[in-house]
């Protein structure tokens, strides 16, 4: 049976609203009191009620944390870290998938909005007019898209597809393509901007692709038909799934084509061949995610925007260009 | 600008109370009003307030769904559909997730309890006894675990487990080792009793084993020493993770050793070899818990028990067993 706010009353002698107080308001209440209310709760192994610590002090210590597909392996690095890191700091983070379905999205947030203190929004696909509105009415930690006026953690990853293509061109490949992501995604806009800006690249935009591995299988044929001798996919399951697309049309990687994938996923390390990959700071995000925002509760929304680098990691599937291409 | 209950009752030319009531009471509203109301409210697309609506039926319209491991590929899938389903029924899920640690996954229970309607507990880690005690304090469906009084649904991994293994006799195996998973896992439980059941097999018991790539690598040692010619893993992860280290020592698969796994993930069907594994209804599940939990608001907890039936599904990983095995 777990000890009650009575119990830890009746223990230290004081009354119930000053144990209340104790754990909602201790700066009202005085030091000997105070230190020997914590005694004896800890003691008694009390454990105040969030509920109703919320009611007094307007915070419920739950984050909520929206993606947009959980079973993208992108995310769980970074949801686990956030809850790590949060409870650490006495929060707990629920998370909620929004299926890739803007609309989803916006109903979740109004959900969430009233259940938690405020809401990291991981890779939305709402445009940022409705991200801003909807600021009214939570507060926000924004990762993978800029959005103004509220605290931002970008992953870089057009530095990642610069150093993916600056590979590949050092490995001789010319003619490159982009498979792009979803059509929402920032993330997708920053890694063709960053691809159409270099030199010395005959650049072929493939997309917008469903960023799973199907995503991947659906556009093979497309791939082999565009002539290209390397390609960088959006992320790491289409990476794979255009693997196993080229593999059963008979063309082999990275002996014809090189393939680069994005977010350096358990799973492409055990790929074979093991998948060149732009390794992302998912983990890092998500603990920085949970810090801005409770920084923002404490002292206003500071609009910080924090960019984090993000790192090449070659591996099998990338090769020196053939000399004699197919197509 | 979202219509507010108060341009819905200027519309009707009704008091707020009666639009409020019309959505959280309507059979104390006339039948006329009530129609005019709701006709009004679409037309001016009302959202009727959630929390609001929960302080007079005492209903959230959330639903809890806490998983062992987020990054499990087992349970997206299982996620995603309770989550779709719960949507056509106007509910919201929210899901945490407890890293595998039953102390984790009894404060985020006594957490959400205060927040949502219900909870849907997915292979959980704690004890029987401990869920008892908690379903005190919210309403359950448990997944993967036989707990007496409450709804349950069990994936049969017994029956699954026993088709793995007389698929492996069939091909002339033997001596097989089971790889098992987590101490508080039910699914490895029902696996072993399945196994330790059946005739005409040299079971070896290898684990305790982390449920991922890296508690498959990690045994990858022991199964070379056990002298086995086929192995069932105790899921699609840790069968990856063996094939894999198998691989870095020389011991290949099908060729050497047989591999079947659990969960028929995407990752098993990209593998190469491709996985032959244990097919879970994990979308199934999911819809079902949501009924299931959904039922007993209604009718008060039935301790309703659904088995869902599992099956095999053959690909490359395994094959007839060499006649002159290594070790």
């Amino acid at each position: 049976m777990a000890a009650t706010i009575r119990d830890v009353a009746r223990a230290s002698g004081v009354h119930v609203s000053t144990v209340s107080r104790t754990f909602s308001a201790p700066h009202l209440v005085n030091a000997e009191t105070r230190n020997r209310v914590l005694a004896v709760a800890e003691d008694l192994g009390y454990r105040p009620n969030r509920a109703a610590r919320a009611l007094t002090t307007g915070r419920t210590h739950n984050i909520g944390l929206i993606v947009a597909d959980i079973s993208n392996p992108f995310f769980p690095p970074l949801i686990k870290a956030a809850q790590a890191h949060a409870r650490t700091r006495d929060y707990h983070v629920f998370v909620a998938d929004t299926d890739e379905d803007p609309q989803v999205e916006e109903e979740l947030i109004q959900t969430l909005a009233k259940q938690v203190d405020g809401v990291l929004l991981c890779s939305p696909r709402l445009s940022n007019r409705v991200i801003e509105r909807l600021h009214a009415e939570v507060p926000f930690v924004v990762v993978n898209r800029r959005v103004k006026g509220m605290p931002t953690i970008l992953m870089d990853v057009g530095q990642g597809a610069r150093l993916a293509i600056e590979h590949l061109t050092g490995l001789g490949h010319r003619r490159i393509a982009l498979l792009s992501g979803p059509s929402g995604s920032w993330t997708s806009g920053e890694m063709r901007a960053a691809a159409a800006a270099m030199d010395g690249v005959e650049l072929v935009i493939l997309g917008p692709n469903a960023p799973t591995e199907r995503g991947g299988l659906a556009v093979a044929e497309e791939v082999i038909a565009s002539g290209v001798t390397g390609v960088l996919a959006y992320n790491d399951l289409v990476a794979i799934g255009l693997i196993e697309g080229l593999y059963e049309r008979g063309v082999r990687v990275p002996d014809d084509i090189s393939v680069v994938g994005v977010d350096d996923i358990v799973a492409g390390r055990l790929n074979r061949p093991k998948l060149t990959s732009v390794a992302m700071p998912t983990a890092a995000a998500g603990r920085m995610a949970v810090d801005l925002l409770l920084q923002s509760f404490d002292e206003g929304a500071t609009p910080t925007l924090a960019t984090l680098d993000t790192h090449l990691v070659v591996r099998e599937s990338t090769d020196r260009a053939a000399l004699f291409p197919r197509g």
